[in-house]
């Protein structure tokens, strides 16, 4: 056997993907070799404290707080610091002296994409991010390379985990949103301070990711429509438990044709992270837990799903990997890295050009016509009704009768929703708008 | 913009998958070009008679007998033909020739993979089979690449949609194999001549082919012990729906570490199809219809899943064109294409060495003291007992007893579980053994 080449390895990062990541570059260290063509040598870590306590035992020579140094020296970066800076400069530092980057870094790529994609053009190097979204699911790679022969329609995908823990609680027991989120947090799945889980942002850099490749246009985070689940209610998820879905916070994006809408629509792809309800039949359905899982709609290849576990530092170490072996192979055989194409001239919607179902629910007065008069405001504002249900509740006691209202509309755009709901809102028979909650999969 | 280089496309075969194929290389040119950094123009499509009626109206231009010229001229080869002769002396002479090879023929693949492969080595070209398992879903790639730097220890595949249809039929209606059957040779799921998909064939083929890529070892079509479903009967499907399994043909490839047993163990691989009664709660047991699904475990990404449509002219059309666009930018941008790992050193483990759980049904006299017999007789051989349940039926008119024995054992080998079945059908107290069946998935 020929003596292999050896490739040095720069780890940015060892929290508890990084911590993994080197575990297995130190052990798998064979195997990774005979996969790469090259041994995989893990030259040093850049950490803010080298002392600091590791979930797994490091070499302690390893370490280091000069990560400038580390990365000039390497053939591969791996980055795993989170957050912008320094993870940008290191990178762009990293491409530039013609290493391949390997980066787990979702926020990063949201926002500045564009220019680190150039910056690997440029330097004819591999840059990728398997890990960024839906932790251990081969996802990027497959709609970049699998599907290049295909034109996608829509995603939609369950990529935060926290928050799909949360629902499936709320769903399963009942609890409400401060008791789930509660017990989210004492089994790890969410942080102490939850805000990027629970109020999408995380879902939402996510999604601008999957758009960007899925589209072959890149999308920026200001992109993307946000909105999290912390106004989802147990009685939002026991009404569309009896009406048959279940809601889920999903990151789309779509291809959608409104050029008839006076909103700022046309050809384009909306973008968006929101709850959402669900059939239970659907696929995406039945992920429970913290599980993540990507559904995808492609005009030839029909209805695809890809899932598995999409956080954690072992599922997410393996996403690293992946990328760092195929960045290695690249090195190893010359030739310039695999490179995405943004060949589409897709713009981005407004979310008021967003066109899906819609589930209202209403508490109304008890009253003879009230239902026509409803239907005919929905009717006036151009939203059809799928499915109008009405349940009359009796008060025992003071025997006053309380009527629910729960209406699934067909496809409407966003604004139209919007001045429907206003305009019920205005009726002397509605008490009040219980939810709106936007429907997929139907 | 700059002009783009043109690669001339040659189609061998113009059936389903070929015919779709071909209208999409001509309807979607401009995507494809930007996709792929170069024009993928049609040059011919072989095919045995240019006359014959195909599904897609096509130039008849494009039709030629003569494969091997339109082979020699061209930079990128489609083989859709299937079968091993003419399409493995074809594809041999395009790689020979430089060109990169993307073909749907898993039959060839499983039993001359190597030489092919070796042939592509040596010409620097690519070779690529993404539709010949599980059509449009994105699975080989994601194993080769995705997972480059995980260790796959399990995969479990349904890869064939006509069982899987006919299976689900019989599970969701009730009917016996030859009725499901028939249903499904109506609806177009299944062929005049059945032979290849229900004596589980097709299924072995891309066993061997998730095998080989997933271990990194090349394993052969002879390698793969096969199971069809022919046998599989209504009662056994109502007897496992009432113990909560669903009976779905599995395509199985497992490393195992079986030193200790006399049959010809130790650690290896193995990689068989046979029908397998999978808990209603697994992934695998919610894919219905002729859909397919691979369910991978890696020991660092834990349980992935890949779910959509497995065969179809226009999904597996899907699968070709994303190989096709790889293809070309891998000649647009150069270096030698992507190959395989075969790194591995694992052996393929005879059936007898195969570690299972086992459903077994048994119709048995009711006396007292059966239970006790037969459960020491699993024990004498080494096979442990996880669930026993006894029912007895009354005939109302005769009064006779009988009863039946349903026991599902714990991991065991295919041989202890052979010899314990031979041993209980020596006993005096057995009518008779109504099935025996494997389970994963618990």
């Amino acid at each position: 056997m020929t003596e292999l080449r050896t490739l040095k390895v720069a780890l940015l990062g060892c929290g508890n993907v990084g911590a993994q990541v080197a575990r297995i570059l130190i052990e798998d260290a064979d195997t990774l070799a005979a996969r790469a063509g090259a041994k995989l040598q893990l030259s040093g870590i850049a950490v803010r404290n080298v002392h600091a306590q590791r979930d797994v035992d490091l070499p302690q020579e390893l370490f280091t707080t000069d990560a400038d140094t580390l990365v000039k020296d390497a053939d591969l970066v791996i980055e795993l610091m989170g957050g912008i800076e320094p993870a940008r400069t290191l990178i762009l530092s990293a491409l530039r002296n013609g290493a391949c980057v390997v980066t787990g870094n979702k926020a990063l790529v949201a926002q500045d994409g564009p220019t680190l994609h150039e910056e690997a053009d440029k330097a004819g190097v591999q840059l990728s991010y398997e890990a960024a979204v839906a932790g251990a699911i081969p996802i990027l790679r497959p709609i970049r390379d699998s599907l290049a022969g295909d034109r996608i329609t829509r995603v939609l995908g369950i990529v935060n985990g926290t928050t799909n823990f949360i629902l499936d609680q709320m769903d399963t027991t009942g609890a409400q949103f401060a008791d789930a989120l509660a017990e989210a947090q004492r089994l790890g799945y969410a942080e102490a301070d939850p805000t990027a889980d629970v109020e999408g942002h995380d879902a939402a850099a996510k999604a601008a990711i999957l758009a960007s490749l899925s589209f072959h246009t890149r999308f920026a985070l200001e992109n993307v429509h946000c909105e999290g689940i912390t106004s989802v209610t147990a009685a939002d998820i026991a009404a569309a438990k009896d009406a048959g879905f279940v809601i889920k916070l999903l990151a789309i994006a779509e291809k959608l044709n409104v050029a008839d809408t006076e909103t700022g629509g046309g050809e384009g792809v909306s973008v968006r992270v929101h709850p959402t309800l669900l059939p239970r039949e659907h696929p995406l359905a039945a992920v429970h837990g913290a599980f993540n899982a990507v559904f995808i709609e492609a005009e030839n290849a029909g209805e695809l799903m890809f899932y598995g576990q999409g956080a954690g530092g072992t599922p997410t170490a393996s996403a690293v990997l992946g990328d760092l072996v195929s960045a290695a192979r690249s090195l190893v055989l010359g030739g310039p890295g695999r490179t995405e194409t943004t060949t589409g001239q897709v713009s981005a919607l407004p979310i008021d050009a967003a066109v899906t179902s819609y589930y209202i629910g209403l508490d109304v007065a008890d009253q003879p016509g009230v239902l026509a008069r409803i239907a005919q405001l929905f009717a006036e504002h151009g939203v059809s009704i799928e499915i109008m249900r009405q349940t009359i509740h009796r008060d025992a006691e003071s025997n006053v009768e309380s009527a629910e209202l729960r209406i699934v509309t067909h496809r409407a755009s966003e604004a139209a929703l919007a001045a429907t709901v206003e305009a019920v809102k205005g009726l002397d028979v509605i008490n009040s708008v219980t939810s709106v909650l936007r429907v997929e999969g139907v």
